[in-house]
């Protein structure tokens, strides 16, 4: 049940990589159908699956079809036989996600939280999360064997740690990754937020098998996660897809909290929304915003104009078309550079109407190449708010079952004894 | 001599590309280096070694080091035993090169050509630049095995035909690949000319060894090819790269010959430099193209600017300057998005001088944010105009080099009795 695989050279490594793809991905697989997959020999094969059963990734499922003689023994992956974190923290919330080993939630939580009180008291509220989330969802024999975590700002992934992150105070160069690692003795991996959304729209949203694709994220900021043939490209600092700070308005006089002027983010992001919302109601152009304002609210928010153009206040419909085309005829250079075949749209402001999807897509379309948009899609996130957190899930999970990751925490999977509803449920 | 691979499953032809891989790569190779470099037993290793000496592609190569006992036989890669052709077809001139199996040149062909006469007649002249190269340079033995074909528009890689490109009358859904491959007899690989100068520049120029750059040629038209994880990205519909036609100009009246207004070509493009030199010849505002215009030039060009700005002309320097600051402008936008670690310039605008290469610079270290630039390199290309033609044989070597096309030519190698300086010198 605990013997980690034989050797680990990159022939053996690259056989079990792929038998653990294709049972994960089959509905039903046996040693026949693997072995035809593969194209190898039957012999090797089944070495090889014989191995995964051995350190309890796999297991014996039942009897497959016949095509004659007795019917086949069928393998399944053991999704239930460890368990994995997935943290996303927001520039003002927490969320908080317990996953099985193929990224399916088994319990959540998320809160408000100010990413500004620091990383000491951010992740001290993580480990309290984890702890009840544990305590809640999770039958005791099975094993916390990773946590990935999504963070709203540059992450030197190799190290995860952020690098001078503009909106998180006192985070540059915590180690993040080895905080949580000392503290749950797993695996931990960090990437910035829009990467680990990409990474979720990837293996379980919209973009499910999709190989070039771009995410971009439209809430305070706005930044893009860009997918390569099926892999996430980070770039060689891992700051690729920060496209918030791209100049778009070259001679305005407009700040951005870059230190730069005339960014898209400065234009059309969730702040600038909030700003322009906020001089509206003070002139009286929006009746809307002045009566909300007039409330006693402090200040206004980028969802107050959604509300105001679902509502027909005229200035707040101005305001998120005038950021959806922007943020289009920006994304239509970058589109015309990367030939994506899909463009999700998520985060807050995307997420709180129809309206500024559509005027995105309105100058996507008249603005890129046509043999750029010959094929493309641009479609709202499917996972929504929760694209954070399974996709940091997936973060863990993609780097756990690397072959060369296995060897480190195979060893501490559940037996096989329990049975797959009990995980689950 | 002649025997092909034994197996084609994914674990044998996993180690079969390893294997290839280091011993292209290292000066010297034993079977001892290999088995530590691939972490594998050395039964395997000595089997797989066999295998590729079998088939002509590896053969013994004297006595490596000793460490004690008996000097370990070397292994090396046979360049020598097979040529390949590249082609670069540019707007106004052909290129071909017959080079080894290590992309070295054994010759080369160069002539003006107007792309506008179609693909027969384009084609017809290739075979026959492809015979004289033969014939000249390359012992008769050794057999040509495939060809790389650069052409100056958007093409289907997969099935090698020209996609609607604009400045080729003519070519539209031609199969470039089938007519070369009927005609020789060897494989085929067709793409558009910036993602083969870019492979060109990883292969051989200044990209080698870079994991994440861009390549971007400044021609009579602009375009970009792009590098991300040590792989051409060429996108969903193969026209990854098209940044000649994004708008960068927003509400101007410039038309640039896609139909569109404004595009970056239409500003700062080769094409748009003569168009406002032959502007400012007439206007009489630069005497430098006045002069020009005045010994009965029918039209003026963008190296006429490019010798003007040599010479002090203050309108031209200012031409090339502005143009260089646009181009920057947007890979600026580009490089936030993409985070690469280099930035090589190519095509004949850019190389006419190094004005245009400080221009860009400027802006690109100014506009883009400080997190992209850190450890950004932005170069003039060191394969200067040859990176087409060479880039072109590596999109062959490439492909024919994969395990799965191993099978289909490593048959017609030529014998190992040919000592290898017969055919590099």
């Amino acid at each position: 049940m605990s013997a980690p695989p034989r050797s680990a050279g990159p022939d053996h490594d690259a056989l079990i990589g792929t038998l653990l793809r294709l049972v994960r991905s089959e509905s039903t697989s046996t040693r026949a159908s693997l072995t035809e997959r593969t194209g190898l020999g039957r012999t090797i094969v089944t070495q090889r699956v014989n191995e995964l059963i051995e350190t309890g990734l796999l297991t014996e499922a039942g009897r497959g079809k016949s095509t004659g003689g007795r019917a086949p023994r069928e393998v399944r992956f053991r999704r239930e036989a460890a368990c994995v974190i997935g943290v996303e923290v927001g520039a003002s919330g927490l969320e908080v996600a317990l996953t099985d080993l193929a990224g399916c939630p088994l319990g959540f939580h998320e809160q408000p939280w100010d990413v500004t009180r620091g990383p000491e008291a951010t992740l001290d509220q993580v480990d309290s999360i984890i702890g009840r989330l544990r305590a809640a969802h999770q039958p005791p024999a099975v094993p916390l064997v990773g946590i990935g975590v999504g963070l709203p700002g540059p992450v030197e992934f190799a190290t995860g740690t952020p690098v001078a992150p503009p909106i998180m105070p006192g985070w540059d160069g915590y180690p993040v990754r080895d905080r949580l690692a000392s503290r749950h003795e797993v695996g931990v991996w960090v990437d910035n937020d829009v990467n680990v959304m990409a990474l979720g729209e990837l293996r379980a949203g919209t973009a499910s098998g999709v190989r070039d694709f771009l995410y971009v994220k439209v809430g305070t900021g706005i930044g893009a996660g860009l997918v390569s043939g099926g892999r996430l490209h980070r770039g060689t600092g891992g700051c690729a897809g920060d496209i918030g700070h791209i100049t778009v308005a070259h001679g305005t006089s407009l700040p951005c909290r870059c230190g730069k002027r005339g960014c898209l983010e400065a234009l059309a992001g969730g702040a600038a929304l909030a700003r322009d919302a906020l001089a509206h109601a003070e002139n009286g152009s929006s009746p809307y915003l002045a009566a909300l304002l007039g409330d006693q609210r402090p200040a206004l928010t980028a969802s107050d104009v959604a509300a105001g153009a679902r509502s027909g206040d005229h200035t707040c419909v101005d305001l998120l078309r005038t950021a959806g085309e922007r943020i289009g005829r920006t994304l239509a250079g970058l589109i015309s550079f990367f030939n994506p075949s899909l463009v999700v749209i998520g985060g807050g402001v995307a997420l709180s109407g129809d309206l500024l999807l559509a005027s995105v897509r309105q100058s996507v379309y008249a603005l890129s190449l046509p043999l750029a948009t010959r094929s493309l899609r641009v479609e709202m996130s499917a996972l929504s708010s929760h694209a954070g957190m399974i996709g940091a899930a997936f973060t863990a999970i993609d780097e756990l079952l690397t072959p060369r990751q296995l060897t480190t925490w195979t060893h501490r999977l559940a037996p096989d004894s329990l049975p797959p509803a009990a995980a689950t449920a």
